[in-house]
C-alpha cells in the first residue's frame, strides 16, 4: 500500500462565479475547522438551536419545523416531496428548467401522479397556467415550483401563485436553493408551505447541508400520513425529534458542516437581509450593464439578480472561453444545461462572490477573451457601463 | 434582525471516546478549511478519482463502483438497500441491535418483504440461523448484516455467512460503518456485494459522507432493475455517472467534506491498514484489561476492538458518570441504546482516538468517578492491568 500516487491536498484559489458553490468567507472556513464534538454534546445541541433561529430569520418564517438536512440541496428537494407525498397523491410540478424537471422525477419516484405545468426554458410560470392546471386536477395535494431556476436564471414571482394554490386547497412547495439569502424570499408572508435550499449559493457556506422549513399546515399533512415516508434518511418527523426537545438520536449530524453553516448564517444576519439583497441587486445591475454592452443577451425574460444566464455569441466556442477564464484568471463560470448545453454561460454573483471587484474582473476577462477570439466589441464599453451603475447612474 | 443572542462559535475541546465521531486529526481539519472550488473543477475531479483509489484500498476491493455518498453513514445504508431492492423483493435482515433494526425498517420502506433473522442484543448472528432463514425463504435476493453493531459492540464474523448467502444465490450487504479503517474488513476476499460505512468512526474524518462500494454482481443487479430507484438523491447509477468518466452533473458535491475525507484516507494509507488494525487491537486489549480490573463486564460475547460496551454497575447512575466525564475531563463516551438505555456505556477507541494516552485517561477518570460514587474498586488496578498489556504482558 502506498500513497505515492496521491498528492497532498492543494486546491487552487478560484473566484467562484458559477451557479454555486460561491466563494466561502475565511470566517466560515475557519469555523468549519474547529475541533469536532459529538452530535449529542450539549454545546452541539446549542449550536443546532441557534442555527434554527438563524435559519428562521433568513427564511423569514416562524415555522417550528426549520432544520438543516444532512445532505446537499437536492436532498432538501427530496425531503419535501417524500414527506408530503404518499403513493397516489396528485402533485402539480412546474417545469421550466432542470430543477423543475428534477422535481417531477422525484415526485414520480415518490409515487405521485404528476401533472406538469410547463413553460419554455428561460420563461417563468404564469399564474394562469397554474390556475388551469389546478382546475384540471382538482385533487391536487401539492404544487411544486422553483423560485430561482438555476439552469436558466429565471426569477419566478410567487405571491399570486401562492394565492391560487391555497384557494385550490393545495400546499405550496418552493425550491429556493439559489435564492435563499440573496434574493427576496418571504416564506410566511407569501404563505409557502414547504421550502428548501442549499448552503453553497447565497449563504456562501460549502455545499453539504439543505435548509428546509415546513409550515404548520405542511407538517400536519406529514403527521397525518397513512404510510411511512419512503426515505428513512429524510424522514422529517424523525429528524424533527432530533432537532426538538426530545433529542432522539437519528443520524450522526455533519458536525463541522454545521459549524460552517452557523458562521455563514451569522454573517448573513450581521449584514442584514435587506442590505444583502440590495448588494446582490446592485452588482447584478452593474454586471448586466457590462454584459449587454458586450452585446451578450440574457436568456430569461425575468432574470435573477444572482444568476446571469446569457447566450454564447454566434461562432464563439463555449468551452474554450470557460477554460481560458479558469486557467488564465482562476474564474469559474457555469456552462449551459439541457437545451442550453454549449449555448449559454451562467455567471453567478452569489453571497460572498457578489462584489464590485468580481463584476469588474469577470467583465474585463470576458472582454479580453472575446476580443482575442474575434468577437466584435467596443473595447472598454463593458467596464464603463458597469462603472456607471456603481456611480449611481446606469439604468 | 440581530445576532446578539447567538455567540461566536467556540466549541469545547473534547476527547471523543464515544461511538463516533472520533477525534479528528488537525491535518484533516486543516484540509477541510482549504478554499472551496467547484464540483466540476478539474482539480476537484482529480480529488474524486484519487479518493476512489484510496477508498478501494481501505475497503480492500477492486470494485469500480466505489464512491462517497453525499450524506452520513445512514445514507449509505439507504443507498445500498434502495438500489438493490425493488418492491416485492425478499430480503433477509439480521437483527441484533439498533442498526440491524434500522436496516429492516429501511428495507420495508423500500418495499422489500423483510425476513428477520434475530439474535439477542450483544450476541452475533450464527451461520446456522442464516442458513435456516435462507432455507425458509428461497427467493431471497439480499441478505443484510451488520459487521460492527455500534449499539452493542458485537463483532460479527462474515466469512462463513458469505459462503452460505452466495450458495443460496443471494447478495450480501454489509454495514461496516463502525469497522472500516480500524477492524479487519476484506470486501473482495470475503465476497461482500455491497458495503457502506461512515467517515466519522475509524477513518477519523468529520461525519457527513458515506463510503459505499458495490461488487460487479451487485451493480449488475442495480442495472437490471425494472423500476427506478425510489430515491433520486441516492440513485447509484446516476451517482456513478458523476464519479465516472462522463461526469454527468447530479448533485453539488460536498467539496470541503471531500477534502477532509481525502486527507483522512491519506493518513490511513500512510499508517498502513495492518498497522492500524494492530493499533486498534492493542489499545482495546489494554482498555479491556483495565475495565475488567474495575469489575466492568463486557456486553457482547465477541467484542469489537474499537467499541467497548460494558454494563453500568448496579447502583451507579449512568448519566451522572457520563456528565462528570464530560464536564470534568472533557471526555465523551456513549450511552446505551434501546434495551441498554441507562444500563450500558459504550467506549469507543476509533481511528485517531485509539491511543495509549486516551486509554490511560479514560481508565483513570472512570476509576476516580466510580470510586467517588462508592463503587467497590481496587484503586490503581485498572491502570496496572492496562500497563501490563502495553508492556507486552496482559492477556
Amino acid at each position: 500500500m502506498t500513497t505515492t500516487s496521491v498528492p497532498p491536498l492543494d486546491p487552487p484559489l478560484r473566484v467562484l462565479l458559477g451557479p454555486g458553490p460561491s466563494d466561502v468567507p475565511s470566517r466560515v472556513l475557519q469555523a468549519m475547522a474547529a475541533p469536532t464534538i459529538g452530535h449529542l454534546d450539549p454545546e452541539y445541541l446549542r449550536i443546532m438551536d441557534d442555527t434554527r433561529s438563524l435559519l428562521r430569520q433568513v427564511f423569514r418564517t416562524d415555522n417550528e419545523i426549520t432544520v438543516a438536512m444532512p445532505g446537499t440541496g437536492s436532498s432538501g428537494m427530496e425531503t419535501c416531496v417524500a414527506n408530503l407525498i404518499e403513493p397516489g397523491h396528485e402533485m402539480v410540478v412546474c417545469v421550466n428548467g432542470v430543477f423543475g424537471t428534477r422535481m417531477a422525477d422525484v415526485a414520480g419516484r415518490c409515487g405521485a401522479t404528476v401533472h406538469r405545468v410547463e413553460a419554455p426554458w428561460g420563461e417563468v410560470i404564469e399564474p394562469e397556467a397554474i390556475e388551469k392546471g389546478l382546475a384540471e386536477h382538482p385533487g391536487t395535494r401539492v404544487v411544486g415550483i422553483v423560485h430561482a431556476e438555476t439552469s436558466t436564471g429565471a426569477h419566478q414571482p410567487l405571491v399570486e401563485i401562492s394565492r391560487l394554490v391555497h384557494e385550490a386547497g393545495a400546499l405550496l412547495l418552493v425550491d429556493a436553493v439559489t435564492s435563499l439569502g440573496g434574493v427576496e424570499l418571504k416564506v410566511d408572508d407569501w404563505t409557502i408551505d414547504a421550502c428548501y435550499s442549499g448552503t453553497q449559493k447565497c449563504l456562501s457556506c460549502p455545499p453539504g447541508l439543505a435548509p428546509v422549513t415546513f409550515s404548520p399546515a405542511a407538517f400536519d399533512a406529514v403527521r397525518a400520513r397513512k404510510s411511512k415516508v419512503q426515505s428513512w434518511y429524510l424522514d422529517l418527523s424523525m429528524i424533527a425529534q432530533y432537532w426538538g426537545e426530545s433529542r432522539v438520536y437519528h443520524h450522526t449530524a455533519p458536525v463541522n458542516m454545521s459549524y460552517a453553516l452557523y458562521e455563514a448564517l451569522r454573517i448573513v444576519a450581521e449584514e442584514g437581509q435587506e442590505a444583502r439583497e440590495a448588494r446582490h441587486l446592485l452588482n447584478h445591475r452593474a454586471l448586466r450593464a457590462g454584459l449587454e454592452a458586450m452585446s451578450l443577451r440574457y436568456i430569461p425574460s425575468r432574470s435573477l439578480p444572482n444568476l446571469n444566464a446569457v447566450h454564447v455569441p454566434e461562432g464563439i466556442d463555449d468551452a474554450a472561453v470557460r477554460r481560458r477564464l479558469l486557467t488564465e484568471y482562476g474564474i469559474e463560470i457555469g456552462a449551459g444545461l439541457g437545451p442550453f448545453k454549449g449555448r449559454a454561460w451562467r455567471i453567478g454573483l452569489m453571497g460572498h462572490s457578489s462584489t464590485q471587484r468580481n463584476v469588474t474582473m469577470v467583465l474585463a476577462a470576458l472582454e479580453t477573451i472575446l476580443g482575442d477570439l474575434g468577437a466584435s466589441l467596443d473595447r472598454g464599453a463593458a467596464l464603463a457601463a458597469a462603472g456607471d451603475v456603481y456611480a449611481g447612474g446606469g439604468r
